[in-house]
């Protein structure tokens, strides 16, 4: 078979990082899925539909650092789009690709199936053009070079790519790739960097000690590769810090030195404390979103903050750049260092491992309960998905131990994204097992890949926090209104429906200690997907949740 | 209560017609929808997920001429937006109401969940542009305006509307509408139309009778309101008529003078000739994509054809405009009649009564004898929703009884459209039976709504036919590749998991005897929704499929 397109952006996708490519088969992609398939280092993974094929990606590219989506022109990539914005909102490099009808039919203004019927062939791609940081109509002459354009800038800029491959073009023959991608360049300017440290260190020496400096990270920090140069600096200390929800498990959250998660007026005292009374603070990578924030309520005072974003640094009222943020938070080190070298080193701290709370097994599930017993039994190599909900905030809460992952979704904030996400994110990491946290309600809008979870050879442990409708919603407005109703499903039904060839178990817990005997089961069987319907209280809801519900009403009723 | 934005919106969504409202709520759209619970005219419906509500507003507007969406900001309106653009691909009024963060919150540039956290809040609606006839982001002070400026739009445009409306917009004090909505206009030109009927006159005086008159009426017929004219026209000659398989069901199929379905050379010989060899022929709102002209290989002689749009209308190379389609159809039945008055009149034709084949119960169940047993199973008042694929193609090709409405989607070819469909159109016609024919990975997109059709006390007959995979692909390209297979799921477990509380049954039926046994029992008890999961060969596929997808792999690979 000739080399083509199709082939050419199959190598470029396996160069950047792509193992796995999602999605749902269509007319116009077919042929070119044969290149995904046929390819040694590339696997398909067919999904029930486009939008949960699109948040698998999502799954997949925040551990990866790069994935990929294939859909069918219109509805395919039209029903995926919500997960790419998704991907956007929340700095995760996706490349979305796009079977469109040939450039035949294209420039005849043919009225063929999966357009509007109006000849006119960039309405989809115009709709993408908000959402992703870099697009292309490929044709045969620029082929090769906007391929590696858009990969390019999906890779260092990790948000969400576009690329629409008409039929045709898709299996037009070109060279192969004649050398590798660019690597990412470091845009840090040395003299901006010079005047960073030289700043950074007159704050770090007032603060007086390494116990006066806090640390507050998020979620940029992760997305552009800051974990480890992060983690070198909170030890240099060692410095005691904190996250916010949205970056949670960026850090080691097992270590004496983790305060907890910061969410504004809605943090524990001490966590509020640690990061709004430092003397010294270093904000790196944060956002501060309305309920990452406890709606806009953290205090940051900016004379005592050194705040580091993707490529800015600044200390005080004075911002350096071009930085980028691990350089910036690699050339904090060593003044850490030096501080920390003058003594005043932080007090141990009380041990924070969680500890299963001592309830009775016959005690009903609650929520509080619910999220003690599940942090109880969370344990290294985990990797958990907490659904927007009752999920996120119940559990987020909790402190993990060591080498646990945590996906959520916090300002796209799409309920039913982790069940799909599960899907991506255990492929993209096959050694963890995947823990998912999701409500009844959350779980009906993307159930249909329970299947395809189990086809894969995956085994998460998947809890569905049965509380009979939109608690969440409950919580904001219309406690008892019938829009916050779900129809009623049978959750232990899922097996017999999704995977009548085995793979997966499901049953109903109720109390506490049918909670912890179907745990239990599912952690001895790493190969069996096991489904927990667990029961809890309709209108119970998470502290932290219920904090910021109470926010939120206000806001959406303030005139 | 102090009457509000949300108020005049359900009293004027309540005026054009609408009952039933679809969506997800969403917490910025939860005060809005309490002004729709509390309507004494509207229903809430909400779905599983928003593309479902999507799918159910446009079988709802297909057929009550006026529906209603409403999601939340962001997340919720882009997973519904393949179902808008879909109701704009196949002129479905469909209004999409969103509920938006607050004014304030917008003019502050607040990072909040469901934006994409830039502070720009007009990308949703922009994203909107190309798919929608008519938007308003709502203020204050112009929200009366453009609520009564979209809706009527949507409703004389046949094309979906969209409405952005912030929490305090919606709850913001105004008065109720002053008067009624103005009635739709006929814009038909008199002088236009006098040109036009003499010119039609001559024309179908030279064709000297009325035997040798044809009529192929389509799509657009139906959207504008021309059905009853239509049927008069018909009748006036007797006129021999097809219609193209986009309107199936627009005229009665069960009259002699009816020929058949007309999809170019994929037509039965007698249709073709009926159309392409009359010697006048009237051509009434047809569009002719590729999957409903087999693949654009009609052949209609301008010189001979009458051509009515939604607002022109030519006699061979004349146009005439602006003249409304149901205005010209009415001009043309007194010609028509003047035409029938001098004789020749069409010979009687054989019976076309659907015959049950001559088959045995023991038979394996294959995709002619399915849509064969299908066809003879349909009776008046059923209404039948055939998923774009082997059961568009398979069924569309059978002659339907009197009084069966026949929905389906050929130019947008969403795949899994029909089962929520199902759920819209059965409530816009509850004194229909609902019968769904759909394939095993058309389902799985939107398997989830099985639960609101039981719950809203529906119950259709649902044909799931099990073919283990997407045959209609396999058919264009890459027959044995696993892109083309569906994760196998035992759809006699749906009852089970989404309506445990009972009102739906399910088997599975591998013979014609097992089929007509399931038939009979779902028609013997018209309140239970019936699945009937239908074995099928995997490679089997209806003629006029294999005849459109042999040129549609064609196409796609053709440089």
């Amino acid at each position: 078979m000739t080399y083509c397109v199709a082939d050419y952006l199959a190598d470029r996708l396996a160069e950047v990082g792509v193992e796995h490519v999602f999605g749902v088969p269509g007319d116009y992609n077919l042929a070119m899925l044969d290149h995904v398939v046929g390819h040694e280092r590339l696997q398909w993974v067919g999904c029930a539909n486009e939008l949960d094929a699109g948040y698998a990606a999502d799954g997949y590219g925040r551990l990866r650092g790069m994935a990929a989506l294939a859909t069918a022109f219109g509805v395919g990539e039209l029903s995926a789009i919500n997960a790419v914005a998704g991907s956007f909102a929340e700095h995760v490099p996706v490349v979305h690709v796009v079977g469109a009808p040939s450039t035949d039919h294209q420039s005849a203004h043919r009225m063929v199936h999966h357009s509007l019927g109006d000849g006119v062939f960039t309405h989809f791609m115009t709709m993408h053009e908000g959402i992703t940081c870099a697009r292309a109509a490929l044709t045969v002459d620029t082929a090769r070079a906007e391929i590696d354009r858009v990969l390019v800038e999906v890779r260092d800029r990790h948000l969400p790519g576009y690329l629409l491959i008409p039929t045709d073009v898709s299996a037009a023959a070109v060279d192969p790739p004649s050398g590798t991608l660019p690597a990412p360049v470091d845009h840090t300017d040395p003299e901006a960097l010079e005047g960073f440290v030289e700043s950074a260190r007159a704050l770090l020496e007032k603060a007086g000690s390494v116990d006066r400096v806090g640390v507050l990270a998020g979620l940029l920090t992760h997305r552009v590769g800051g974990r480890e140069v992060l983690r070198e600096l909170l030890d240099a200390g060692p410095l005691p810090h904190a996250t916010d929800v949205w970056s949670k498990s960026l850090v080691d959250e097992s270590v004496d030195h983790f305060v907890g998660t910061y969410a504004g007026a809605a943090s524990a005292e001490e966590v509020r404390t640690a990061v709004e009374d430092a003397a010294a603070l270093i904000v790196a990578g944060v956002y501060f979103t309305d309920l990452t924030s406890g709606f806009f309520t953290q205090r940051i005072t900016r004379s005592r903050t050194i705040e580091l974003g993707a490529r800015t640094a600044s200390v005080g009222a004075a911002t350096f750049a071009p930085i980028e943020l691990p350089t910036a938070l690699a050339a904090l080190v060593p003044l850490v260092r030096d501080l920390a070298a003058q003594g005043g080193a932080m007090a141990p701290r009380p041990g924070a491992a969680p500890t299963l709370p001592a309830v009775d097994a016959d005690e009903p599930l609650s929520q509080d309960v619910l999220w003690a017993e599940i942090a109880g039994f969370l344990q290294e190599g985990d990797l958990v998905l907490a659904d927007q909900g009752t999920s996120f905030y119940g559990a987020s809460t909790h402190r993990l131990p060591r080498g646990v992952d945590f996906l959520g979704q916090p300002l796209w904030a799409s309920i039913g994204y982790t069940l799909p996400a599960t899907l991506g994110a255990c492929l993209a990491q096959p050694d963890s097992r995947g823990v998912l946290l999701i409500g009844d309600g959350a779980a009906q809008l993307t159930v249909a890949e329970l299947g395809t979870i189990v086809r894969e050879g995956l085994a998460p442990v998947i809890v569905v926090v049965d509380n009979d409708g939109y608690t969440v919603e409950r919580a904001i407005h219309g406690p008892t209104e019938p829009y916050n109703d779900i129809t009623r499903w049978d959750w232990t039904a899922a097996p017999a429906m999704f995977a009548p060839g085995g793979g997966a178990t499901a049953c109903r817990a109720g109390t506490v200690g049918e909670l912890r005997a179907a745990l239990r089961v599912a952690r001895e069987d790493p190969t069996t997907t096991a489904i927990v319907q667990a029961v809890v209280p309709r209108d119970d809801v998470p502290q932290l949740l219920a904090d910021l519900t109470k926010a939120l009403g206000q806001a959406n009723s303030s005139s």
